[in-house]
């Protein structure tokens, strides 16, 4: 991730795995239209944080953005409701082996899982390491306790290993964070 | 608004009131930095959902987006949480003086405030009818009700009065809903 001098634009990451088959990203939100159509809960990803520059409006077509830069985001990707309950989660995939680095997560992120923590949310990270092919649930107060001790500038995999919940797949819910939800918060 | 022929984008409606001051937008975003620094609610506005197409990646500056269009929205475009309950509304200025158009709310945004009101959402609509310097909070409930009668298209102002809650203003609340909700909703 590159930030440029002015700070307020970044370079958005590629995070894309299309090698490897679907991203976390598709996975969750094909989870997500299947939670969704059997009202088990309505959970959606939040549109990428753009600023838009410039717009042209042709006639008898649609408005095109003609210039426009990504935004920091303020807040997680996820959030909604299940079991009457607000769910606020960030998902990321991790390439390395042995640590997941928190310079994947921003600052901002991280202070809107605090304040959702204080409202009483069930908020968590989502966490694929790509190289296990496991996805893990961490409760974002695990995370935050242990980022807050500031001795690492990574989770460890043994730590995540420890202290993670395994999200099972299948073909209908490729990753079916929301069992793990109900075991790990006893919703 | 204006539909084009290939129904996937559309051309996004300028709801900007710079000639009378803020704009509901700009109110309830304000509103919203104040619950937040307080400790009240956290809640935001989600990112204008588009469809990006064209991305420049220059050396050393941010990545630029050069084509994207404005996608229809299919939730609410605000949502969060207070009292560890969640929330979910849409926010829509009216210029009539005699109702309001249920064209100006995506049938989506209709089948999103069904969805979470299954799941136990606090969801209402935001209604700023410009003309009357005034407004209201109308429970999604109240509003789903009248709309499927398909009596008409379109909510009379003498209904938003008689079922709609008055929201106050102040300089750092410009739109405080939050003690609406408390009381609609006996929270």
């Amino acid at each position: 991730m590159k930030y440029p001098n002015s700070g307020k634009v970044y370079v958005k990451p590629n995070v894309s795995a299309s090698n490897r088959g679907m991203s976390l990203e598709e996975d969750i939100n094909r989870t997500n239209q299947y939670y969704l159509s059997e009202d088990i809960a309505v959970i959606h990803k939040k549109p990428t944080p753009i600023t838009i520059v410039k717009v042209d409006y042709p006639k008898r077509s649609a408005a095109k953005i003609t210039e426009a830069y990504f935004k920091l985001p303020s807040t997680t990707d996820y959030n909604g409701i299940f079991k009457g309950r607000y769910i606020d989660f960030e998902a990321k995939e991790c390439e390395s082996n042995t640590s997941f680095p928190f310079s994947s997560i921003h600052a901002h992120q991280i202070e809107h899982l605090r304040s959702v923590l204080k409202q009483g949310a069930i908020a968590f990270i989502i966490l694929r390491m790509v190289n296990y092919d496991k996805d893990f649930l961490i409760k974002a107060d695990d995370f935050i306790a242990f980022y807050d001790r500031k001795e690492r500038k990574s989770l460890p995999y043994s730590w995540i290993e420890e202290h993670g919940f395994v999200i099972g797949k299948s073909y209908i819910k490729p990753c079916d964070y929301l069992s793990i939800v109900t075991e790990a918060f006893e919703v």
